[in-house]
């Protein structure tokens, strides 16, 4: 469903009225996705989105929050009858209460906190300690742990036992008796095996695991390179801390490529959805990079009055200047932008440096030489001198080459010194390819016009 | 592991060379998933390559082989023996299949397709005639299918008889006798149900089903929305092609960023890991966007030309002319990525495009008023008069607001006539804010400074 229908609303809405009845809305949304839900709620008003929440099972509800902004889950936990927010929240996977706990103030973080039952109550506290972005602050406590010494029926057992809860995945994860991981094994090994067998003579011993303090990207990238679906976190002591599961991966890839596109775009990364973010929030993050472009690119005014009276010679040489710019900011863009996504992705290593920036060059002279014919017969074509258009096509040369390098170093110069190489290359590469681009246009000038 | 240390190196060589053993080598490299295999395979010599592949399970070859690009599988597939081939060729998932066979040239492909067995070679066919990129082509048909009248118990003695395939997850799809889907448990459910319940009783019947023509993007935000690790792929006629799995999701959704942001850099994206990458490749595509953009751009010549006569009288006016082109891109190019981004992760639908032009327009005026302010500072600053700095600042108010503006109307233009919208937007709004600014640039310089 992306826009709910009209009368589907309406019926809703009549259920959830005074003459409505809990099987006729039960049969209406009974089997909705929660996706679907937090569409329909997001058509209904505040009363009625309290009523069709009261009217669902907890289960069912803590999966549609996940669909919302922190505030709006708080909006909902706190306007519902407190025993029904201690079910939600008891069934809430641990990474969406520790985003939800994050975002809020401490004191309504504070009030939530004290409806969890124990173990959960310590283990979100553990999981709190972790740095934001980190592999264990993502993880989820919702996974099934068995003991080494445990039989495959014993483990079965104990699955049929465990309460139902939202995320479950394909993997059984064997610990010690101290709660160190020591095996892994699918659920479809655990069916295919011999009942009477110990975990420990089929888990799989060699385990992929993550660290707990490790960045998201990373772990992210980590998951997504093994092809699997869901991988131990472990603390520093071995401990296991959770499962790092790819669906969070999917939303950390997702927010890691829109934060990169944003930088790229020229203004600071905004982690929520487009509709969502208020005016003053854009602005902020515009106003910033606009300003610093903007003193990026206020040195082309002092050169160009440093060679005022070339100009004033000259007229038709401003005419090209526009263009000039243009191109050098164009190639040092592509440049930067193939390379800063290539490291992203993994696709660079440190050790690939030189070579980069060594081709990056080649390409950039190889890219250089048409555009100056190019240029050449433009400039030919808009009725220049020779030894003008001769000037625009050397200079085109040049920069396309120097930018189409800086556009590889930057981005490299970037990581080495602890910035988000997005960050750092676009005020830097036009800063310099706008001021060096306009200082050997006037050289050339000046050598090939006799100025 | 990154890169595998030279020792271990060594050893592995030992082991295929001629004084090696089978079980050493089993010792060695016997528990290394798929990823760790690719990385020693890309250290190694070809014939060591096919050494060591000929000596892994043709499961684990299988696996291993989807980390290579579709060239390369074809060197290992077509150099190993007929037979080692055939039974990995086999245990691949059908997707990765589709990709390898679309990517070599026909003739080889025969070949190889001739290798599999039936059902598999009719799976494939029938896979193959789904467009590119569809969900179709990306499906896996390795799924556990059942029949609604089967029980419980019939269910999981079928699972043991079924081969195990690389990639099993954690539903059961069950078929009528026509082959349609009409529920779907999962593992968990099937392992806690009574052995004797047949599945239809206990099956989920409100399905989230892919048509199997949908774009791959727009499927994996399907997956992505829903949470899901899987989700069935359903043809016209309502028969099921097979799984659409999470781990090509992330693939899917890596690729498109990617696509988005070499767009968005002025290149053509390139679908190649960046080493990997021929430097002809990079050069097209490069050359392509910096021609477009040089013609978007060309027009600035011929308006500077045709206000000689301003430019003559007043030099000056040329100082500022890099400025107010970078400044009018800058605005321009923040407003199209964020929205370009908003549309790709579907955070903006057609219903919102109006609103969005609107709140752009007003977010353009609201950064250009502090930008005009921080200009006409810096242009007094520069010892430009008073008339000139309220020139040059006037301009500004209105290109960032202009460009502001288009940057939210090209991309939805481009999306309603069919383009890519990272494609359409940036030579579009190069194109009208470098020409339209200067227009205006020049009309204020007559009105504000009696020219």
């Amino acid at each position: 469903m992306s826009i709910p229908d009209i009368s589907f609303l309406e019926q809703v809405r009549n259920e959830l009225g005074p003459q409505g009845s809990p099987e006729a809305l039960n049969e209406l949304i009974g089997e909705l996705p929660p996706y679907d839900l937090s569409i329909l709620l997001n058509n209904l008003t505040d009363p009625e989105q309290l009523l069709l929440l009261a009217a669902l099972p907890p289960e069912t509800t803590a999966e549609t929050l996940e669909h919302f902004e922190p505030v709006e889950q708080y909006r909902f936990l706190d306007h519902l009858d407190p025993e029904i927010t201690a079910s939600i929240l008891n069934l809430m996977p641990s990474d969406a209460i520790v985003e939800l706990f994050t975002a809020l103030h401490p004191r309504q973080t504070e009030q939530l906190f004290a409806l969890l039952r124990e173990p959960f109550q310590s283990q979100i506290h553990d999981q709190m300690s972790y740095p934001e972005n980190s592999a264990g602050s993502l993880a989820s406590v919702d996974y099934i742990a068995a003991r080494r010494w445990w039989t495959a029926e014993q483990t079965l057992a104990h699955m049929r036992k465990v309460k139902a809860t939202a995320e479950l995945y394909n993997y059984i994860y064997v610990l010690d008796h101290r709660g160190e991981l020591v095996g892994v094994l699918s659920l479809r090994q655990l069916i295919l095996a011999d009942p009477a067998t110990r975990l420990e003579e089929i888990m799989v011993k060699k385990l992929i695991t993550v660290p707990a303090k490790l960045d998201q990207e990373q772990a992210a990238q980590l998951l997504a390179r093994y092809d699997l679906i869901a991988l131990p976190v472990i603390s520093d002591s071995g401990k296991m801390v959770g499962i790092l599961t790819v669906d969070d991966i999917i939303d950390v890839l997702e927010e890691e490529a829109t934060e990169d596109i944003h930088l790229l775009g020229g203004s600071g990364p905004v982690d929520t959805p487009y509709l969502k973010t208020r005016f003053v929030t854009f602005f902020r993050k515009r106003i910033v990079w606009l300003l610093l472009l903007f003193v990026a690119e206020a040195f082309t005014g002092n050169i160009l009055r440093y060679y005022e009276s070339l100009l004033t010679q000259v007229v038709a040489l401003s005419f090209f200047i526009p263009l000039l710019i243009d191109t050098a900011g164009n190639a040092g863009t592509q440049t930067s932008t193939l390379v800063i996504r290539a490291m992203s992705v993994g696709e660079i290593r440190s050790s690939d440096f030189l070579k980069v920036i060594w081709r990056e060059m080649r390409l950039g002279l190889t890219l250089a030489l048409p555009m100056a014919g190019v240029t050449f017969l433009w400039a030919m074509m808009l009725g220049s001198p020779v030894n003008l258009s001769l000037t625009v096509s050397a200079t085109i040369i040049v920069i396309i080459t120097l930018s189409s390098t800086l556009g590889a170093i930057m981005p490299i110069v970037g990581k080495k010194l602890g910035f988000d190489p997005a960050v750092f290359s676009s005020p830097m590469i036009t800063t310099l390819t706008d001021a060096v681009g306009l200082l050997i246009y006037f050289r050339f000038a000046r050598l090939l016009m006799g100025l």
